[in-house]
């Protein structure tokens, strides 16, 4: 299994519950629809209260390996999410992971 | 459910095969004795080929809600994790989340 860890702000003009109910109503349901998507977990930070926080969110994708994930970003409804990202975040950080569940 | 998310830099002269050993085989069994640690997943960041990574590491950890989290890192166990993690890792920012599963 290949995980992929993605960091993201939101868009600077967005309000924090403009930017969580875009994710989970309109852009979640179009990364859904992505073949070969194992598991796609969307976390959304909650605002410190004295300080703009470094991320808005943090992604987590698993794919069955690299190459599985290659395609499913080329794929019609790969290319449809990633440039539905562009409309409510903004600086992203993409990280490949080996992930270890230890409890 | 209360989940948070710990992106760490590792110490700037360890070498990345040694972070990993050091976080999985010394530090990951200090974390699994945290009272009231329901889960716990550890990310390693796979070094890009070209460039030194905003992060070297993603910490995931669960606990039933914000008091048990409070009460699980100021239990001795939690004490000695969080100070076992200077050991190993430098920058860390920490961030409160709320976590969705949609796949």
């Amino acid at each position: 299994m290949f995980k992929l860890i993605v960091l993201v702000k939101k868009k600077a003009d967005m309000a924090n519950a403009e930017f969580t109910k875009y994710w989970l109503e309109t852009h979640a349901p179009l990364a859904k629809k992505i073949p070969g998507l194992r598991r796609y977990v969307v976390n959304v930070v909650r605002p410190p209260p004295n300080r703009v926080p470094d991320f808005d969110g943090v992604v987590e994708m698993w794919f069955d390996d690299t190459e599985s994930m290659k395609k499913a970003f080329a794929s019609p409804e790969g290319q449809a999410t990633q440039k539905d990202t562009e409309r409510f975040t903004n600086k992203i950080t993409t990280l490949f992971i080996d992930e270890h569940v230890i409890a």
